[in-house]
């Protein structure tokens, strides 16, 4: 894939979170990773989604976190891009949003509990919330230190079992294969949560689902004995 | 009818469940009986609804519960929805979505008690939710044993007097005299659990309905005493 | 007006309650009077919306309370209607919904307090909500008595101060001038009910507004001294 | 600029309000002001959406408070704008709406606490409530006395920094440095309290966001130290 195409599809990636109800305003955004130049693509600052073109994505290097290719000033949020591929090898997209349940749960600063098949289907598990950040992670790096506080709040769990997470106080960022999925994954949460929030407004005292059949949803959509869709046949 | 004609019922009835905002991504499937054939058609598993087409169903025989026509692997919860066709002997079309606030609902595990008229127009008594499954249930043959344990769960009740059911941790199946059917009870139901949530919210000690009035406005339009609508002109 | 010109009125407003979202299938109606004739003018029962034409429209005489004209059977809320024509004088419309917000507080049998001044504007004091019906009233001439029993509710009270009620386990009935004012009113009760839910969500112990502050703005736009609008320029 | 363009913008700003969802029928309002001129343009007032034309807006004098132009008479809120005028020098548009969380809120009677970055990148701080008035308030000069009230709710605090207020049993008040800046503002708001109510019935405990990053998000947006956006490239 070339760096262009990379951003034809980065382009239209934060043009579907609009179409897709994720985001309203410039609130948003969503990037794709070409691993083997080590180059990422990000949408710009502060810029309308009405006028987006994909030549006004930005290009950032991996490695050396700098500008290589475009002439708009990347997303405010790109250093928390760049800090999560860094840790997470093998996604190749990421989506932030500002979208109403999951951003709402985030400003509890609660991890959503499991409670149905729905979740399972997607998330192996609670997603979970980053603990609040400290006065200096806040004021100095404040994007960089995020993405650190996301990569500690998955140490010792496969990022790609549960491909989103809420920052505390703020909102979802989510991630995939491709940014294609990012995306994906970032509707597929707000939904999740949109169950969860109604769950426990009809039952505040709802438990969590059972182990067993959080699994079996799981197992029966991911890994090697995946039965759903067409793929096996 | 022909198994073409049904194919083709079958597919629009998918695709109603898009454009009637029950289902989304590919969450959901519908399926028709052909009972003098013995023969049941599914929607495919995981097929993107933009593309779906009256050849795409799969043909499944009730009996040997095998496929019989078709290219594609049927719906995960084809031997769900087999069960129900072998237990309720009147019904011809069955529909599995993940709609939201039935969903969130029968993550509750909770039936959905009986809390005025729009409800009793549809579903004389509370729509019920199945127990928990047991581990083993789950382990072997989980889309069968949730069949088994629905038909369990409407054991003394007529099926057709309240077509639907919550499948609890999981969401709602619903179903009809045909497909077509199925389809509005799954909009109907939607709309019921949406009323007795926010009703439960305004007031949560709400209690459930005069027995007489539910009575009043179930046989008004069911039964052989209806008077509603235009059918005894 | 003929009876002709009523029917398109009539048969618009129906139509009018579907475009504004507030029934769904077949759930609703709205009538309109002709007082100089005596003669109500009312949506058949059970007939879907996509094909209701003004000619279907069915006219039933106020007095002898018979169909006058029409092919089809009338609304089986007529009973009600009538009801409420012969007991509120200046009315000249009515309508019922299922809509999702006044339906949910209908079926908590409670009365809707004035909030703010969205509900003073319209409505002066609180919607009321009738009491719990008995079995014989429910179980003979059930339509009659759900009319009997509004007007029961507004004794003392002028219904053009508050032209909406909350049947209780049931919906909403709204009337006004015409037929059209009485889709409006059906329209506004909506969006305060969704208000006062909200309202009392995010703080469950609000009380109902200042009295004087009710006064000043249900009399801004009602009455001798309305200021409100081009009325008096 | 001219009066006949602010009258356009005016007119403009007008019909966004209702593109966008923040009012229905004739409810809400928003404006212009031309200091150099002395002069506000106003919506007329009850006029439906649907006719409303550059040429019937309303030209009022900030210092005579009287109609200058236009042959309809000004919104029923004309004295609340004048007043904030009056008194905010550095606003150059203002929006009063009847958008539904915004105004269930204010049917609290309460401020709407800052829960997350999506209200600090807008909102420095809480957004006030107004305290109710008194009687005499209300009788007499209630529009009048509704914007002393809210000058007064902003003592000691730069409207700039919080270009918002809830007036109690009421709805929102937004302003900013044009009337379109603050129909944007009207927008956010209404998203801000969606947030805030959802956070709040999530988890009833929730406490305001730290301070640290409240200052972090908002001084990124706004003042001399801003980096969001492309400004300063």
């Amino acid at each position: 894939m070339t760096i262009d195409q990379l951003k034809q599809d980065v382009c239209k990636a934060n043009l579907d979170l609009v179409s897709r109800g994720l985001v309203t305003h410039t609130w948003g955004n969503a990037s794709g990773i070409d691993r083997a130049r080590g180059v990422m693509v990000i949408k710009p600052s502060g810029v309308s989604y009405e006028k987006l073109m994909p030549a006004d994505m930005v290009a950032v290097a991996l490695l050396s976190r700098e500008v290589i290719e475009g002439n708009l000033r990347p997303s405010s949020d790109t250093q928390t891009h760049l800090e999560l591929y860094r840790a997470f090898k093998e996604i190749g997209g990421i989506v932030h949003t500002h979208s109403p349940a999951a951003t709402a749960w985030a400003q509890t600063c609660k991890e959503v509990p499991a409670l149905g098949t729905t979740h399972a289907d997607h998330f192996h598990g609670p997603v979970p919330c980053t603990r609040l950040m400290k006065t200096p992670e806040i004021r100095k790096d404040y994007e960089l230190n995020t993405g650190r506080l996301i990569v500690k709040t998955f140490a010792g769990r496969d990022p790609m079992s549960c491909p989103a997470v809420l920052v505390a106080s703020h909102g979802p960022f989510t991630w995939g294969n491709t940014v294609e999925e990012a995306v994906h994954h970032a509707e597929v949460l707000e939904h999740v949560v949109i169950l969860a929030a109604e769950t426990l407004r009809i039952c505040p005292s709802t438990k969590p689902m059972q182990r067993v059949l959080l699994d079996q949803h799981f197992f029966r959509k991911h890994g090697a004995l995946a039965s759903y869709g067409q793929q096996s046949l």
